[in-house]
């Protein structure tokens, strides 16, 4: 299965309102098939390894990140048919499909004709490269990161608004790699005015997959860019993952809301110490309240600046 | 040698005005004899390695992480002197003692003896059991630590001023060993008349060594506390090691004044937003002033929350 995740990494940010899946197919010790969800949404991860196994697939494990689908459309057939059709002796699925057209659909046809399915835990490995689909098929809104690239104390900018740079050369290309991987990225209306930042990928062969612009803002948006009047209105637009980029009112404003799932927090080796805060206010009232929310996904080095992942807990 | 600088961390905290040393002596591939400064500062590391090793000191190696002293005292003879009544083959040294009673003297006084002599570069992990000594030492004054325990995005408190707690018993737990290694804790004023501070250190069989207290003011100090008009009043003190424990505006003083050689940084998953921030004004001009002042030298998990340390860059 983390072959299969690994494989579903590949389509994120690509795959539009459909879900990043990943597939491995494995006969006689030896992978026989592999695939993700090609850009755009089709053909889905279990076709594009169903025919590089061809013959291969008779009798085979199928290692899939979620439930294939039971639906067919005008672009093809559904997965769970194809996998009918090329007989694997068992499917191993990580999460079912909330899609009400599946939804459990896909597991009882695979079942139907004699093929063994485990189901396993849908874990945060695997949920990860859809959580934007997962988010809006559970919640009906995209799934949000927030970016803060801070010094060790918590500061965005000097009392000057000097900002440039806190942090390096590093973690500013892997910022640009979650802007690629992301749907739309939000501004607040005071860094787009301070700024106007063309929030684009400068990564050598990643430019094409600059996301959609959105300002937060109760007025009007300049031309190429969508104007939110509340982080909630992140839900009214077609994106299935945000990536909120600040400044410090913005920021505030997703987490006040409760809207932020993931945090990217990228800090560089300085202090500033009176300077511009990171966060405005979020409406914590104790301390209380504050803990248990986040939970560390992941933690390491970009050059000397340090990237620490934050995931919120649901629980 | 890491097993001497292991030994060297035994003393730390406890040897006064004298340096924590760890000696470590090998004969046969075995460890004959071992020690490290006792408490108080006598007897020397060597003195306690070579009476456990006896005999089988000679024609051993000896590791020892400072430069044997070369001056007799009221308390025994010199380290040097009684190497050479030991007879080692040879003696391997991370550091040479800025003392100008030995610096060199030591070895030379080895080597005259007919023992050779390897003298390591003193690295960081030699030095920082001794760093209050080598600081008094080469400066003349002590070495300071700045404890900084924040949420992630560097507040010390709510706006309320609620700011119990914000990391958890691992953290504090572990801020409380730190106070035992330290012979001075500074706060600022402000935290005194707030909190009243106790300082001393709450971890079973740890309470004897509770540090001296200072409060930064150019008022006078309650019964018990030494006052401090200045950050550099340090100096006057007869500390080798001191930690600053608070609040924003002590920490920033002591930033301004360019005397934080060691930032420990325990940090909280939790956010705070519109809060207190953890330093006040620490006289920045620009970014470009605010890099290449700090290397992290350790990171770890306590508990939920992470430990950073940072050792200010002197190069």
């Amino acid at each position: 299965m983390g072959a299969a995740i690994a494989m579903a990494q590949r389509g994120v940010g690509l795959t539009g309102v459909n879900p990043s899946v990943g597939c491995v197919i494995v006969a006689g010790g030896r992978v026989v098939g592999r695939g993700c969800t090609a850009p755009g949404g089709r053909p889905h991860a279990e076709a594009v390894a169903l025919a590089q196994a061809g013959a291969a697939a008779a009798g085979a494990d199928v290692y899939v990140t979620l439930e294939p689908c039971a639906h067919a459309s005008l672009r093809g057939p559904s997965c769970a048919d194809l996998l009918v059709a090329a007989r694997p002796a068992r499917v191993v699925i990580a999460c079912r499909d909330p899609d009400p057209r599946t939804d459990g659909a896909g597991i009882a046809r695979l079942r139907a004709a004699g093929i063994a399915v485990s189901e396993g835990a849908c874990g945060a490995a695997a949920a990860r490269p859809m959580a934007g689909f997962l988010m809006r098929r559970r919640h009906g809104r995209p799934h949000v990161t927030l970016k803060l690239a801070t010094s060790l104390d918590g500061g965005i900018a000097l009392a000057s608004g000097e900002s440039r740079w806190i942090t390096g050369a590093a973690a500013r290309a892997h910022g640009h790699l979650e802007r690629a991987r992301a749907d739309l990225i939000v501004v607040g209306r005071g860094t787009l005015e301070a700024d106007w930042p063309s929030l684009d990928v400068r990564l050598a062969g990643l430019e094409a997959r600059s996301p959609a612009r959105a300002v937060l803002t109760r007025g009007a948006a300049p031309a190429g860019w969508t104007a939110l009047a509340d982080p909630r209105a992140v839900a009214a637009t077609e994106a299935s993952t945000v990536l909120v980029e600040g400044g410090a009112a913005a920021a505030a404003a997703f987490l006040a809301a409760g809207l932020v799932d993931r945090l990217l927090l990228y800090r560089a080796p300085i202090l500033i110490g009176a300077g511009r805060p990171a966060l405005g206010d979020i409406g914590l009232a104790t301390l209380a309240d504050a803990h248990g929310r986040w939970t560390l996904a992941d933690a390491r080095a970009l050059g000397s600046d340090r990237l620490e992942v934050y995931e919120r807990r649901r629980d």
